[in-house]
C-alpha cells in the first residue's frame, strides 16, 4: 500500500500515519520527493483496511498495490480450474455449451428446447423459473413448477441443468432440481446470496454485474470461495455503457484478462450482452477465439412466441448453425466444440 | 407502443403483427412511410409486454410510448408525497437531515454521533449495522448489537433512525429497532427484498443503483408500492462513470427530473456520491438548490478513526458548518433547513 | 512516480528499471514488500514520461503521484483567477451570466435575444455561427454573417460576446467580432486548435469533452496556458453516461473539485447538460450553490421556432425568472447575481 | 418520425404540430391512444430536422424512425465496399494487417519495424508523426521528418503506409508521403478535418471516438462520404467505460453491428483498446472471428525503449506468433490471413 501525503503537510501528520502503520504491525518506508512525501506500507493488507488511514489528516490518497482477491487469484492456483456440472466439464479443452430459453414456459417448450440444444451439442440446459424482472407487472416465472419441467426435459436428453436463483427460498428449491445455480447480474453484489450459494457447495455460474469492475466481480467470486465452494464459473454478459444500439456492451477483453488474474473458468453470454439475434453468432465465435471456456446462449423453440427476450433468442436452426461454426474456431485455438 | 417494421418486409409479416395485437384486444394503426411501415398499438400496455412482439419476423424495433411505472408516477398523484419517519416529515417544506456514521462501531461512538447531528439540526440518525462490503474480509457490521446501540443513542436525543437492510433476516431485526429501512445501491434490483420491505409497510429509503437508469429506479420503487407500501423516499447517491477523481458522479439533475416524473420525495447522499470530504458541503448546498427534500450525510465523531469511509465522513464541526450554510440556501429556494 | 514490479520478477529486471531511472537523473527508492518490490522514483516528472518505463520487462504498473498539470494548477497559483471578457469579470464575487440562442439565425432574432438577456442581467451574449453538427446535412451556421449579427446586437445593449470556433479559419473570423471564443466539447482534445487559441491570447471558454476526465480537461487548459494565454474559463456541460432521459449527466461535483485542483474560473452550461427546458432552472441554482462562477444558458426569443436545440432553450420570460431566483441563491453562498 | 404529445395536451397544440408538418410537405398521421396522442410524420427526414418540432408546446418527445446516415448505409449499397490502400485491399476475403510503432522515432527503428511486420504478413506500415498527446509536455512527434523515415522504410519492403493527421497542415504533409490517413479517436467529430480528408479523396482510416455511439461514428463517416470520398475504413479501438484494468473497453460487437448497418470495411485496434500487451493476441483473434476486415496493431522493434505506448506494443516475435495464429482463425470463418 502506498500512502500519498498532501503537499507541504506538517511533519506530525506524517508521523501519525507512520505511527498507526507500526501500531498495526506494518513497516513504513518514507520516500521524500521534491514536493511530496510518499509512504510505502509493507505487511498484511487485511489489517490495513480497517485502519482508516484514508481518513487521517494530511493523507491525499491511498494506492493499493496488492490485489484484494486471494482464493480465486491466479497466484493461489497456477493451473486452470475445471468445474464439473452433471457430466460436463467447464474449463477444460472442450468448449461447454449451455443453451435454452430465457424462461421456462411449458413442458412442451422445454422438451423441444432440450431436444434442439442437445442435437447441436449443448451439454447443459438453461431456463429461468425465478425471473428478476425490471417491472413487478412482468411475467415472474413458473417457480418450482418450472424447475420440474426443465429437470424432466433435461433428463430425457441426458443434459445437465442451470437456473437462476434470486433468494434463499429459490436457492433451496433449485438445489432439488438443477445441477448448477446462476447468480444473475443484478445479484452479483447480493452478498448474503453469494454466501448462501457458497455454503450450498453446488456449482455456481456467477454473472458479472451490469456495471461491475473486473475486480468487484472477482471479489464476488471470493465471497463464494471464502465459504468453501470452489465450483465457480464466471460469466461475462455485457456491461452498461452509453451505446444504445446493443442492449449492453460485451466486454470480451475481460475473458483473457480474468484468466490472467484468476484460475476460474470464464464463459460468455452473447444473448444478453447484445440483445440482437444477428449478433449472437459472431460474438459466440469471437468469445471462443478470445479464450472463453463456454457459452450461455438463449435458444427458444419458437422465438416469436417467447414470453421474454424473443428478440435475442436463436431458433433451433440458428443455434445449430452457430454450433457448427464454433467447431472450426475452437479447433483454430486448440479447443474442441 | 410503436412497432417499427424492417424496410421492405413482406406484407404477411405486417399482417402477423397486426393479428397478434388484435388478438390481445389492442387496436393497430398502420402508418405507411416512404420506405417503412410503422404500426401504432393502442390499448393497455400490460398485456403488450407478454406478447413477444419484439421477437416476430420483420419487426425491427418496438418503441414504448407510455412510462412503465404507475403507482409512483406523477400521473397517479399530482401532489408531492410526504413520508413520515418517526416525527420527521420528508417531502414537506422542511429539508430533512439524516446523518451519522457509515458503520455503528461502539455505543460511545453512536452517542457522540447522535449528540453531534442533533445539535446541528438533523432529525434522523443513520448508521450501518449490516454492511454490504465488496470484500468478504472487510468489517461486516455489528448486526443486532449495532442496532441496539443506534436505537439507544437516538432515543436519548429524540432522533428517528434509518439503517440498511440486506436480506429478510436483517429486515426482521431492523424492524424491531429503527424507524426507516434503507435499500442500498447494490440491492436496488434485489426484487425479493423490495417486495419484502413493501409488505413490511415501514418507511423505505431506496438508493439508486450504481448504474441504474432513472426509469429502473422508479420501477424498483414500483415494486415496493405494488405491495401496498407508499412510504418510499428515493435517494440519489451518485452513478458509476469513467471519472476517477470522485468515487461516483452525483447526478443532481435526477432530482428535478424524478420530481417531474414521480410524486415521491427525493433526498441526496453527497458522501457516497463524491467520496471526498471537501465536496460534501458544496454538493449538499447544490442538492437543496436543485430541489432535494433532504440529505443523507456521513458524520463521524472522529473520522480518522472510522472503520469505514473515513475519507468522506464529516467531523461534527464540519457538519455543523454545512448545516448552517444550508439554512440560507434552503430559504433562497423557499424551503427551511 | 511509483513503479510496481511483478511478483517474483528477477532481480535484474529491478536493476534495469533502477538503472534507467538513474540514467535520467532520478533517484530510485526500493521498497521490498512481502511479495512484491515497489520502486519510488523521485525527481522531475517531465523526463520520466519519455523513458518508456511502462514497457520494461517485469513492470506491472506505474502509478503517477504528481498531477500532470502545472500552470493551471492550484499549486501554481493560490488565489482564484479572474478572467475579464469585455467589461465582465468571470471568477469574482459576481456570478457571470452568459446567455443567448444556440445558433445565430437572423439579425432580428439576435436583437431580441440580446434585449432579453440584457434585461435579465446577463453580461455576455452567446450565439453559434460555426456549428459542429453530428450530421453533415444539418444547419451548419451563418458563419461571418452570423458573427456580424451577434456583434451588432451585443453592441446595442452593451453586452460582451462569446462564440464557438471549430478551426483556424473560424478562429480568425471570430477574433474580429467577439470578446471570447469557445472551444466546444467535441474539440476539447483538438490540440492544434487549443494551441492556436493559446497563441491568440483572447479569453477562452473551454468546455469539458463528452467523456473527458477532469484531469484531461485540465490538461487541455494546460495546452492553452502553455502558449502563454491565461484567460481560460472552464465550462462543465455534462458528461456522457448510460442515463437516457437527460441529454448528458451534469457533473456538478466537478465544480468544487476543479476549483480545488486549479485556480481557473468554472462555469456551468445547464442547457446542453440536461437537454430539457424544465431542468435548466433547478440546475442553474444548483450550479451556483456548488460554487460555479457563472452560467451559460440557451435563451431563444421563440424556442419553438429555434433551428436547433429548441427543446432545451428558455424563453425570455423563463430566463428572467431563473435569473431572479439566482439572486437569492447567490446571496446565500456569499455571491451576487 | 414519431411525435409523442404530452398527456392531455390541448387540441390546438396537436393542430400546431400537424400544421407545421404539412407546411414542410410532410403527411401527419394521428394515433389517438387511451391517454396520449401520437403523430406519425411521413416524408423526407432532412427537412424535418430544421423544423424545431422538439421545441413546440405539448411535444413530449420525438422518436426518429429512419437512420440519419445515407451514403454509408447498407441500404445505399448492398455489397461490402473494398478500399484499396497501396496494393492492399481492405474489405475483401483477405484480412488486412496494419502494424508498426506508435510513434516514428528514428530511421533505424522504422526500418526494423517495417522488416518485422512485413515478414509476419502485414501489408500496411503504421507510425505516428503527428501525435495528439494529452499533455503539451509529452513527445509530439517528428512531423515531416518522421513521414520521410516511414515512407522510405515502407518502400524498401513494399508496404503501404498509414499515419494520423490532426489538422489541415499535417494532412497536406501526409498526403505527400503516405497511402492512407488516419483520423484519431479525439478528432472523430472534428468536422472540418473530416470534410478536408473527404475532399482530399485519399483512403481514410476513421477511428471511433472514445465515447462515440455507433450512430455518431457512422455520421462522421457520412461527413467524409458527403464530400465525395468513398475510401473509408472504420476502426473500432475501444470505448471509454468505468473499467480501469484495461485502457478502454473493446466493443467487438460493434463489428458485426456496423457491418449490418453499413457497407464500409471495419478493422480493429486491439492495442489501444486494451493497453495491455498480453491481451492484444487474444483480442486480435476474437476480432477476426467477429468479422473484422483487418487489424491495426502496435509493433515496436524494442517495446521497452518505445517513446510511447511501450506497455501495449508487441515485439516482432510476439507479432509473428499472433499473425500465425490468425491464419487458423481466419480460415475458420472463411477468410485468409
Amino acid at each position: 500500500m502506498i500512502i500519498v501525503m498532501e503537499i507541504n503537510c506538517p511533519e506530525e501528520q506524517v508521523d501519525a500515519v507512520v505511527g498507526k502503520l507500526e501500531q498495526h504491525g506494518l513497516q513504513a518506508h518514507l520516500i521524500r520527493g521534491v514536493k511530496r512525501i510518499v509512504i510505502g506500507a509493507v505487511g498484511d493488507k487485511g489489517s490495513i483496511q480497517t485502519m482508516g488511514i484514508e481518513g487521517m489528516p494530511g493523507v491525499m490518497s491511498v494506492v493499493p498495490i496488492m490485489k484484494p482477491f486471494k482464493l480465486v487469484s491466479r497466484e493461489a492456483r497456477g493451473e486452470n480450474s475445471v468445474v464439473r456440472v452433471g457430466n460436463v466439464d467447464i474449463g477444460g479443452r472442450q468448449i461447454a455449451l449451455m443453451a435454452g430459453p430465457c424462461a421456462v414456459e411449458t413442458a412442451d417448450q422445454m422438451y423441444a428446447a432440450a431436444e434442439a440444444v442437445k442435437s447441436s451439442g449443448a451439454g447443459i440446459l438453461r431456463g429461468g423459473a425465478f425471473k428478476p424482472r425490471t417491472s413487478p407487472y412482468s411475467f415472474q416465472g413458473l417457480e418450482e413448477e418450472g424447475l420440474k419441467m426443465m429437470s424432466e426435459a433435461a433428463k430425457k436428453f441426458g443434459l445437465a441443468t442451470v437456473t437462476e436463483v434470486i433468494d434463499l427460498q429459490s436457492l433451496d428449491k433449485a438445489l432439488k432440481y438443477v445441477d448448477m445455480v446462476q447468480i444473475g447480474a443484478r445479484n452479483m453484489q447480493n452478498f448474503r446470496l453469494l454466501q448462501a450459494v457458497g455454503r450450498a457447495g453446488c456449482p455456481v455460474l456467477l454473472k458479472r454485474g451490469l456495471s461491475a469492475t473486473v475486480e468487484e466481480w472477482l471479489m464476488a467470486a471470493e465471497y463464494i470461495a471464502s465459504e468453501g465452494n470452489a465450483g465457480i464459473v464466471l460469466c461475462e454478459r455485457g456491461i452498461r455503457t452509453f451505446e444504445g444500439y446493443t442492449r449492453n456492451t460485451l466486454d470480451l477483453s475481460a475473458v483473457p484478462l480474468v484468466k490472467s488474474l484468476s484460475h476460474l473458468p470464464v464463459v460468455v453470454d452473447p444473448s444478453h450482452a447484445t440483445g440482437i439475434r444477428a449478433l449472437v453468432g459472431p460474438m459466440s465465435l469471437a468469445a471462443v477465439a478470445a479464450g472463453a471456456d463456454g457459452l450461455l446462449v438463449e435458444v427458444h423453440p419458437d422465438p416469436q412466441r417467447a414470453l421474454c427476450d424473443g428478440k435475442q433468442s436463436l431458433s433451433p436452426g440458428e443455434f445449430s448453425r452457430v454450433a457448427e461454426e464454433l467447431k472450426a474456431v475452437a479447433a483454430a485455438v486448440g479447443r474442441a466444440a
